[in-house]
């Protein structure tokens, strides 16, 4: 069965939609589909930017913000990126949970929610309490949170750094497909095209 | 009848298929096409950019290549970015002659022609024998290389530089419909649709 990786970053916003549309049209096309949470954070400084481009280029940042409330719009989903917080958020709690769901199955369902109320409701990811509300149907989120406070997850986070790094990715959302990556979540169907055709005997 | 404005530099790796792209898809749309060449130089340098973020961030650089291998491949365009050449090339003079040819009607013709000598066969573009050779079969090269060196022809080129900074444009290619803009050659689709909802009465 051919495989697409999915790597996104909780504090990206065009990870937002991305999140929404990739496993269905893994289901569909037949792919399997691998999350990869990771950060953006160590890879943006080690290009020398202290944060988002879209803070240091703010025409890059205003035409971001008018191109998601085009791309959510279109998905039906909920887009109000106000000035309540500073962006981008810190995502670093976020992303140990998602790779704790990544192994345990749930990290769809918890990934759409917390990005919701990131980029719908505008709450701080950060926070524990939307953590907690972005886990609740999905599992034992006073284990969950444990699980993501130990060495051992930290230490997988870091890995997981180092692997995109090491793969070339440099943004988010990004598809990998065998050593092909595609940046931007409007390549989803030019990876999935590809997962399929290299999957072919 | 809805309206598209194309905007691209002859430098962009990205603007060469997306050029081959643009105009078979708004004929088969019933979208007019306009096709505004400009320069990301003046636009890099305002945001203290000294060259192509290809250069600055060469991860970005190698991605692109790939890339560009990948969407040339499938849109059957030869794609050889060798080091036979500084990147990016010096585009001023074919800018000023795609304007030119913007209002004579052969700036498609053109501007394929020259995209394949640059991206395909790895020739100078800010040589005139380039020029010349991509004006070849189209019109007078002698008039418009003449013409091309007015004073005129430069004030409106720089023109052309202000109305894009002003129009929010950080990168090529860029579709824009009204004041709405999509930045980049995956975007078509999406201006299109645009161009077709909001031309309706």
């Amino acid at each position: 069965m051919p495989k697409l990786e999915f790597w996104f970053e909780y504090a990206s916003s065009y990870s937002y939609p991305a999140a929404y549309a990739v496993g269905e049209a893994c289901r569909e096309a037949g792919v399997e589909l691998v999350w990869k949470p990771f950060l953006l954070g160590p890879i943006f400084a080690s290009q020398g930017w202290k944060t988002s481009p879209f803070n240091l280029y703010p025409v890059k940042g205003q035409y971001m913000i008018r191109d998601l409330e085009r791309i959510c719009a279109k998905a039906d989903l909920p887009f109000r990126l106000g000035d309540v917080y500073d962006w981008p958020q810190f995502s670093i709690a976020a992303a140990r949970i998602g790779l704790i769901g990544a192994d345990e199955g749930w990290v769809e369902t918890f990934t759409k929610a917390l990005y919701r109320l990131e980029f719908g409701e505008n709450k701080d990811i950060s926070h524990e309490e939307t953590l907690r509300e972005a886990l609740g149907g999905v599992t034992d989120a006073d284990r969950v949170i444990a699980d993501s406070r130990t060495r051992e997850t930290k230490n997988r986070l870091r890995a997981q750094v180092d692997e995109a790094m090491s793969a070339g990715i440099f943004g988010a959302p990004t598809y990998r497909v065998g050593t092909e990556i595609f940046w931007g979540g409007d390549r989803l169907d030019d990876a999935l095209e590809w997962a399929v055709e290299n999957a072919k005997p």
